[in-house]
């Protein structure tokens, strides 16, 4: 046990009656929900990156948090300081799954062999921490985008010898996370995009980056590993406009180098948010598309135009979501990973408790609100009923290809049709999921 | 001649020494500009919508342009009147090419039947005016928005019959456009998309529009119309959400349903700017999926977030645009149209020339700038340095599949690669471009 | 009764049990809270504008709802059919209040001085209504924004005449209202703002719009209206910008001309949200400064950039803010207006009700979970734990005076402070908020 | 002269046949444009902070510049080296002023009296390299956002020992302002708003705010620093909400503490455009406010949600706010001050010169326009025809107070007025405006 996270004990679900701040209220691991359990439904992971690599600086001012192992130091020793400082916490908080990026866990080093060798090192280390804690991975990633060579981007880099680099931290990182057992390998292209289309050759670095993603295919399948690969939309910040703007958009790029079927998204709230659409939005769109694969549990500010990267708390929305996710058959390898960041202010070890407990609760919560909405069935009879004429001959008729525009335009002139608008009913339905959510 | 107009004359070039309000200052028609005459680069048009069927009324208040002929009154009588009046601002102005809907050129009636009847008659009237002025059409189209019975969409509507009554509109417009010559067919869906969720399948509403774009293609062919079908896209409004978001996402949806090389998109600047993109970046995005086929050239305020439709003032903004048409062989059957409304406070019968006048300058300027920073050449220069990596060995070996994920590893670890980033100059390039703008 | 909405009842409390749509789940108008009746706290009101004078059209599309009192025939005969139909629902859904534009409620007829006589006669017709009913108005106002005459605005047009036929209907209407026992009169500049700085001149402008509020004052004071004059913030829409952008805004308006004694803010949530700030803190704005009048409880959607004006359904929000009201003392002469609108798609009579019915339930559950937030007072403690420095001595120096800028730099500098950051516990605190509203 | 420029010579007007990148094209210090030189109307300042402070960093990635200066090593050497090649940058590049926060220019230090010793020890230093060089203090600051106390503000912070150390650092650098001869004194609250309103007492953070700003005026007195004070209104980030959000907001807080007199605006454009307002929105509003003071030059861009202080490159809206400044009488003891950061890729050393180049160009050529657009006068009589009626009888009484609202409602009703709207020609205006910008 770490000295950092001494005063904590393991988090417990003590039920709505507690007021333990650091007990789970509605997240209860085992309780089964829909014939699976909670932590079934949920695959809740908590990541490396802003929980152990952030110090809590941001551009207007320095780090608030005083995390030992972010302290001068030896390199490969503070690794693995941090190490046992995230795997306890990973262990006291009860998540079954963490994620990270491969410099999280290991020094970057001042070469690229530096760097192989380090982050072997690590792979062993964490290795061993999984056996220790029974801790799974959900996802491991490489970070191509932090780095200075990465300014002007990985795979879409003007100079290939940084296509090249990025190709060898994501071969690295993909082998060690099918050493670790991933469920996932992860892609987000954080420099993948442009800062002014001046410089930019936009069709050039989009086949760049469709033959890098056609690798990491290959590669996936030359390994063996049965994990799913998962691209993550965001539609700016840093750059500009960054390629993967939402899941609409992956979606071309996917059919284009015919990757449609070999790679799925990773939707993070925020990104979602950031790209102007509403979370629910681009879960429903990545499942009507078949795209859907995992999700970043983190949101944003309404106000703010920037990734705030916050705790989720808006279980109406959540629960909207699962109701989605519910319907889809639920997660298969992707999970909630919590890649959120504490607010700045909140400078206590505790805090970083408190926030993964109350994103877990709510997303209980939401779990169990959104079994109550699939039980009522209102949602799916209000859509059935809606559509029904698409049942009829006239629909069928459409959809099954026997009308051509012309043979159509000629049926509704000969029966005078005259179709009149039916009410929607929005607000009913508003009212009727806010009864489900407060009783 | 009618009334309305009786007191402007046509519009004439009279270059930048003229204080004229009602004379070109740059668009010289006949002009040539690398190879080509202003004209013939620009292919202007101007819309019967905005300019001859809106009477200045917003959601907060009526009416502010008494038009005479929208006053109440026989409906084919007026819409003659209209014509008349369209057909002279035109002449006037001097744009080559118009634009309509269905039912801004002839009343909806109140069936079906009266609709193809009023429609068959009005584009008799269209044919014999094209005939005496000139005019040709750049595209003709139908609304399938604005009568009550689209609310919950035309294509995407839950009714079906709904659908066989928007096919019907189509069906009488394609067969007008090609009857007119239209050199384009384009299909904007306004109410294809949805306003809430909770009623809504996507899976099943894009099935319903990838059919009814089938339809769309197939019939094209089958009449012969030798123009391009062109999708506009729109983020939002009048719905919540669009399902032609953005080029990127009609990308995903023609490559679904395999009709991307059937149809390419009408890109609108005001529908750009609401989906978080600049106008260049739609754009260049076009262009580089080849995609690219026309543009409504109106505008968006960049403080308000609904569709202003402004005439174009942005030179410097035009001027990079027409940079990448030009590079890009220029309009094949598109061109600029003013899809463009005045602003309600605009009430003189002169602003309308005014209005367009404007427009009409400063993309005649835009390209006369455009022209010539092509011919100084230094950004096509920039990003073939930017780039040039890419035509070495380690570049071609990649693009051309030599290497796998491994296999670059290997190459990046073996010769110990350590790339670092080059400076991306874009506040050198930004002034270098400025200098071309203003001397 | 009216024949439109003859098959709906008076509705019903009937609590959480009941699943009839056209039932209250949540507002039991006598029940108590905190020492005052549901109704005593939330003060509801519906409003003629929406509900009764729009038909369903908006920018790209014709009216879908069909009121026969929006039919063609003899305006004062119409007025008096809304008029009947607006009553009875107001009386059916149970709200205490009403509220109206003078426009609304009479026609404007072709003069000033039908204007004038047509509003009187619609006065008595509302006077009788009241008295049969049982209503009470909330509100009342005049438009000065619909009429073409005021496209460049009422009190800040160019034109003075515009500004004394703005006066004109304000002073009837202010009499009107008094009359009619208006807790309130509002003042919503919906052009007094600017499309352009090019023709615009602030000071000028400014100074107008400050001469009409210090008429509206004196003739408040010398008519005897007891109620409260109310300005409602709006950041634009229609007008590109709107002077009176949000309440701080307002607050130096009214400081500017001596009025900040004499003006409170009617906060609408849609016009928070447009003005880039959440609802709370508009109204914890309003509070702070002494400002807070009444709510328009009307949203909009998170992705769309124009005013939704849709019902509230989010709890939480609603919660926070209704914990800021009760803090501070509640309504005085405010209360919760619905001035919402239907979505364009809910057609159906009944969905007029469903509207309401939801926007009074959540405003209820909220009621009662603010009033739960405040017994438990977590919220209150914190805060007052946080900042009780500033009751110590140096705080109490600090703000008594007791020191400059030097004697303060030299007391830090003697005593070598060395202050560090405490953790704000944002999580903690929204966590605890959620179980509150989730139990 | 340092290592770090080494190559680069002072920067020369070369008119725009050259194409020197690292020449003036436009900006000529001694040309004479309606009565004044370029460099007393415009007033250029670079800063220290994002030249000389900032590694080209980002919330996603390391340092990019390689910046010798900020290396490891003793801090008050650095700081020296700073110094040297900071004022040879200023001086090479012609601006004639510079700005600072204390920190940019001196050490923290580990306790208040070391900031003390450091900042005086390095105020020597700055006050030789005025004397060398000739160069002139724009502004001074302090900066009391990037330390970790300053997490939860400075004079809005929870505890009052923050407000006193606070008040230590804007007491030295307001004396070190007046000693090396500073025009104004610059206050940036950049933590002074709240990241959620669950913690936060808004009147208590208003109130501490409003005591330390007439410190501040009195320690100015006190003192006889003859420069302005500025507040730098922001809308928000880092903060979630920042209290000095615009302008107008800033003014209602000046009208509050009775400080309207004592403190005008240093208006940023970024801040204006996160605001929801276009720059010349927040120039027109300070003018018309009379709190216009001083300008940060750097731009956002249109697309992102952050503050991105790009170098000015939009010609058409620098004109519109030179014109407006122009006809206010120009800058006082403002001037336009470059607080802008390159982007993170232009990692070149002479891209800092260039940035800057562009920017002085722009503006300069902004200037010219806009003088030229003074001279055509065709706005000014535009305004002046548009509100001629408020020089009438009828204007004049209503302004000079002779009518009530009631008798204003008598002389309507009795005069029968009827006015009509009249065009606003915003069309024709910007038409005319282009064509002074473009020719």
């Amino acid at each position: 046990m770490t000295q950092y996270f001494k005063d904590i004990e393991k988090i417990k679900f003590e039920g709505t009656d507690s007021d333990n701040p650091l007990a789970f209220h509605h997240y209860n691991a085992e309780e089964v929900i829909l014939g699976k359990t909670m932590a079934e439904h949920l695959r809740f992971g908590a990541c490396y990156w802003h929980n152990f690599c952030w110090d809590g600086a941001d551009v207007f001012g320095q780090g608030t948090f005083n995390r030992p192992w972010l302290q001068a130091g030896d390199a490969m020793t503070r690794a693995k300081e941090k190490a046992d400082v995230a795997f306890e916490f990973f262990s006291k908080l009860g998540v079954p799954y963490y994620s990270f990026h491969d410099i999280d866990v290991a020094p970057e080093g001042n070469s690229i062999k530096e760097y192989v060798n380090n982050f072997a090192e690590m792979t062993d280390v964490l290795e061993q921490k999984q056996e220790e804690t029974g801790m799974k991975l959900l996802w491991g990633t490489a970070n191509a985008f932090s780095n200075a060579r990465y300014a002007a981007g990985a795979s879409t880099n003007p100079n290939p010898e940084v296509f090249a680099y990025a190709a060898t931290q994501v071969c690295n990182a993909m082998n060690a996370t099918k050493r670790l057992g991933g469920s996932n390998y992860v892609l987000w292209g954080g420099r993948e995009g442009y800062e002014t289309l001046l410089n930019t050759d936009l069709r050039q670095e989009r086949e760049q980056m469709g033959r890098f993603m056609q690798m990491v295919v290959e590669h996936k399948h030359k390994i063996g590993f049965k994990g799913t690969l998962l691209i993550e939309p965001k539609p700016q910040e840093p750059t500009k406009h960054q390629y993967d703007y939402d899941t609409a958009t992956v979606y071309g790029f996917l059919k284009q180098f015919g990757l449609e079927d070999e790679i799925k998204v990773n939707i993070e709230v925020n990104h979602a948010t950031l790209a102007g659409h509403s979370f629910q939005h681009e879960i429903a769109t990545a499942i009507s598309l078949g795209l859907f694969g995992s999700i970043d549990a983190n949101r944003g500010d309404a106000q703010n135009g920037w990734d705030t990267d916050q705790f989720p708390i808006d279980v109406p929305e959540l629960t909207m979501v699962m109701c989605d996710i519910l319907k889809a058959g639920g997660f298969k390898t992707g999970g909630f990973l919590f890649d959120t960041k504490l607010r700045r202010q909140s400078s206590d070890p505790s805090d970083l408790f408190i926030g993964h407990i109350g994103g877990m609760d709510h997303l209980a919560l939401a779990l169990k609100k959104g079994a109550q909405m699939l039980e009522k069935n209102f949602l799916s009879e209000a859509v059935a009923n809606r559509y029904k004429g698409w049942s009829g001959d006239l629909g069928k008729g459409i959809t099954s290809g026997d009308f051509t525009l012309e043979s159509l335009a000629n049926h509704t002139v000969t029966n005078n049709l005259s179709p009149r608008h039916q009410s929607g009913k929005q607000e009913l339905l508003e009212n009727q999921v806010n009864r489900v959510l407060f009783g």
